[in-house]
């Protein structure tokens, strides 16, 4: 899995016909930054993803891939290549805390 | 899944049976520009991929890849490991429109 | 899928039981050349595969990855990871043939 | 499979409810530096992988990508692309022993 | 599948328990060298696989990613994503042979 951020969405009106009503969002894998071990950095790539939890804009996400992506109960035999199985909290490298979600809960 | 551009299209007679009238595109896949995150830029990557939506040479659309490809009605057991799953209409990224599709409707 | 040439192929005597009798073919993938979108260029990259339809040196074939190469009947079940599931005649790029093959038929 | 070193880890309390319970892992693959065939590089890649062995931090693992990292007894039917399967104890290359684990035992 | 180069193997004593018993190679990847298409060249990429045919460091092998990799008799239902499929005796490029193994029979 990859950790990823949230950017964007795409609409797509003609789609598969078992994909109706499956939110697409694009998101960009990060890595940690080898120049500097204590931030992650954008990898510069793009996928597009299906969201079973209701991921926003600018969040952290855990990002599946492969067939795997069909695993969960929403996403069960989709054509779908790629799903968001966890919201990112927090991520540890080796002792320090590198990232932590500071957005304001939803509850 | 990533988003591609349908570039053009492969002419091959003798294909493996199954294969016998499915239409076979050229896609080409986007990102978003590093440089300038309002606008999506080519890969340089080329993939061949089955088609079952009609898309045009010159349409932006989601491209699903590996075994998920063979989980739509028309590609249902295909040796194939690309299928386009939906013509993206619009792609949103960061609260702005970065790609809006202004083919005129084919309806 | 990708489009690829084949350039050669591997002598392997000593193999897992179910692959005897299957030949193995050396292809380079090509993709559009980002310089010139007239022509195709390899990508430099080196791939086996197996051929059930008898492709020769130099032809232009369409390749297949992952699991959906054991969906073809002379592949079934086999430990592979790509097959070759069509003969390239044509590739066509937004309007213009950019690809033809002029080898003598083989009939 | 890769050889990777456990760098940290993943707090990730909303999951897709099958993921509840498996500890995530984050893991950078190393690869034979291609200037000194006599160690191992990181290859500046994170992944995020389930670990049914229990590794800590600083860990040398062998790490298992695609469908099959479903097919642990600890791992089946989840949506996860990635396991550990092994904990390295020795790397050899070429005669030569490059990588020894010299964490003190744990038992 | 990709020609590659056993450069090594892998010693881990905690593994998980279907692993038991099954010998783990380093193998590096080659490629055709784009400068002088007479020979391989390494691709610097270093992966681990399970070899059920024996093959001994410095051997150039056939080597099978993904689920494919539990489709022999030896490796049916293991978590592994890489497996060697045959020990290559000879790889021609363009009607030139390139490789051929000479290290003496082991019968």
């Amino acid at each position: 899995m990859f950790v990823a951020k949230v950017i964007g969405s795409i609409v797509a009106t003609q789609k598969v016909a078992t994909m109706t009503g499956h939110k697409l969002l694009l998101v960009e894998p990060y890595r940690i930054d080898p120049a500097d071990r204590s931030k992650l950095v954008p990898t510069g790539r793009t996928f597009v993803t299906v969201d079973p939890l209701g991921a926003g804009v600018g969040q952290m996400v855990l990002l599946c891939q492969g067939s795997s992506a069909r695993l969960t109960p929403e996403t069960d035999k989709l054509p779908i290549d790629a799903v968001i199985i966890g919201l990112v909290d927090q991520v540890d490298v080796e002792g320090q805390v590198i990232f932590r979600d500071d957005q304001p809960s939803q509850d």
